[in-house]
């Protein structure tokens, strides 16, 4: 953390940061850098997210969860990489005037989130900020040499996988924006605490790496949205595809959501904020990746395939329960 | 890059930041990660600082230079340790309306950079800001295993070394502010610009990073000002220590506007933005470091010494021209 700002900075970081980087590369948070190993045989995987407030998340969210998130979201792109982690970096602009009881609940749902997955914080900078808070993690994960799983690498012909369930993230983020719409009014409390939940809390698969590794031929994390993310899958790796809406995986809540207001249907499944894995595999590869999924506990679906570019035509058509092609008003989320 | 935000930051990805991210471990930007292989029998070096408009530049640098301040920092840092750079991840937070001009003026610089420094840009995340220009940057680096030099490694009995000319970051910034005070008012226009310069673009040590591994027992780099620096390095080492302000290296311009306003003397070893080299080491070492230095085609001067802690009393002390100890009002420089 040091090589900017003086005393102040300096006391944030012994006071809340140092407490919890008791990983020895960290150095306590008092040297210019941390030092780590990385294990023989492997390569760095490496990401980084930035989240800002007011954008990324509700300026009252409370700070743990802010801190959890912002480690999640970058967790989720090493996972889906099949990576595990090695530890993270941490750079926060604090807006003038935060107090000291929000930044101590910071640093407490970081540094549980660190144990929790396995990620040490080992380094980072503190600085001030005239403008809201922004956070920027930056993880570092390892991989066997040459085994880091990509996006572009799908072959045709294979079939389309996603982990656990899929909107529940959107659906929280319309839950909180418009809560008297149509489609909530007859949620259950559980269901609302579900959704509210899953858009605050995102779970990183890390328990699948090992199984990405071993069996798939490409895969990402959906953030921006399902439609969206495998699209962009499928145009990075030269393929087309189909997604079978009847085949993907809801949560009560979500179905719950969604039969009370079918326009809510769309909002799931391009509303982004899921932080699943989004895989492709041989279909022959399914039964073994579904039993390491099992153990891992995590569920996945198998939601669609992909085809030869050259006799389906271009790009992902998204095909209703009686198999007929739907459009969509929008594909993706972006905050530009 | 990708994982977050849609459209329109793929689009600023795509156009600005893929054409500089030419190194294959960058994936050409389009994956949820870069991937890096560390050399063999090395360890990482990992530091991330942040940069906010109004605080840790003006609003008005142009962004060029903006963004090479930002790789600069953290090069400085990994110089400091000893490190050779493997390659950067920038997170970029774009304030509403910043227009295209700009955001190109800072890839160009960026990748200009990039280049200079052999610290390749591997990825990262760009997001938009209600409020000032952010940037953070993570530089990744390697040693040889075990031989990160760290801070709080420093000897008793060693000489105190600093690489390069001092204060004039500290005195850039404060003919930016002050243009008009007495210590500016006689200086040419050439030592104006070299000031300004010195202040904008710091100039990251790599080149000592192999003498440094080889010869000192401790170093940092000057970033919150002298005094203050070496005091701290000084207490993490346990060890005191004593600071020749007659030793000094200053620039011609520096000299100049110190000896036209003496209080700038205490602005340029306390007001930070240095960016230079300290270092400790055996005064058996100096010979060695200083013919590897003049090799690197940068000045080292030796400016005090460190001492036994019970010998000596607590900390730092700082002599002047005649021997004797100097009061200062503050010892580094803090945004806090």
């Amino acid at each position: 953390m040091a090589g900017e700002g003086g005393s102040g900075e300096d006391d944030v970081i012994a006071r809340l940061f140092a407490p919890i980087a008791t990983h020895p590369g960290a150095l306590g948070l008092t040297d210019d850098a941390a030092c780590l190993p990385v294990p023989p045989g492997h390569e760095l995987v490496l990401t980084k997210d930035a989240l800002v407030a007011g954008v990324h998340f509700f300026p009252d969210d409370p700070l743990d969860s802010v801190a959890r998130k912002a480690m999640r979201v970058n967790l989720s792109d090493l996972a889906a990489k099949g990576a595990a982690p090695l530890g993270v970096l941490l750079a926060i602009a604090i807006p003038d005037g935060m107090d000291a009881a929000a930044l101590a609940a910071f640093a407490q749902g970081l540094g549980e989130d660190c144990r929790t997955y396995g990620a040490p914080l080992l380094g980072g900078d503190t600085v001030r900020t005239p403008g809201p808070l922004t956070i920027s993690i930056t993880a570092l994960g390892s991989v066997p040499a040459g085994r880091m799983v990509r996006r572009a690498s799908a072959g045709a012909g294979q079939a389309i996988v996603v982990s656990g369930t899929i909107g529940d993230g959107a659906l929280g983020l319309a839950l909180r924006l418009e809560p008297g719409r149509v489609g909530f009014a007859a949620l259950s409390e559980q269901a609302r605490r579900h959704l509210a939940d899953r858009y605050l809390h995102p779970r990183p698969r890390l328990a699948l790496a090992g199984a990405l590794r071993a069996h798939a031929s490409a895969a990402m994390d959906v953030s921006d949205g399902l439609v969206g993310d495998l699209a962009k899958m499928l145009r990075a790796s030269g393929v087309a595809g189909e997604l079978d809406l009847a085949r993907l995986p809801f949560s009560a809540a979500a179905r719950a959501a969604i039969a009370a207001e079918p326009a809510l249907l769309e909002t799931a499944i391009t509303g982004g904020d899921d932080y699943e894995v989004l895989a492709v595999m041989p279909p022959e590869r399914l039964d073994a990746f579904h039993t390491l999924a099992t153990v891992a506990g995590i569920g996945v679906a198998v939601i669609g395939r992909t085809l030869d570019a050259g006799d389906a035509g271009e790009g992902l058509t998204v095909r209703d329960a009686q198999g007929l092609p739907v459009t969509l008003s929008r594909t993706s989320f972006s905050h530009f």
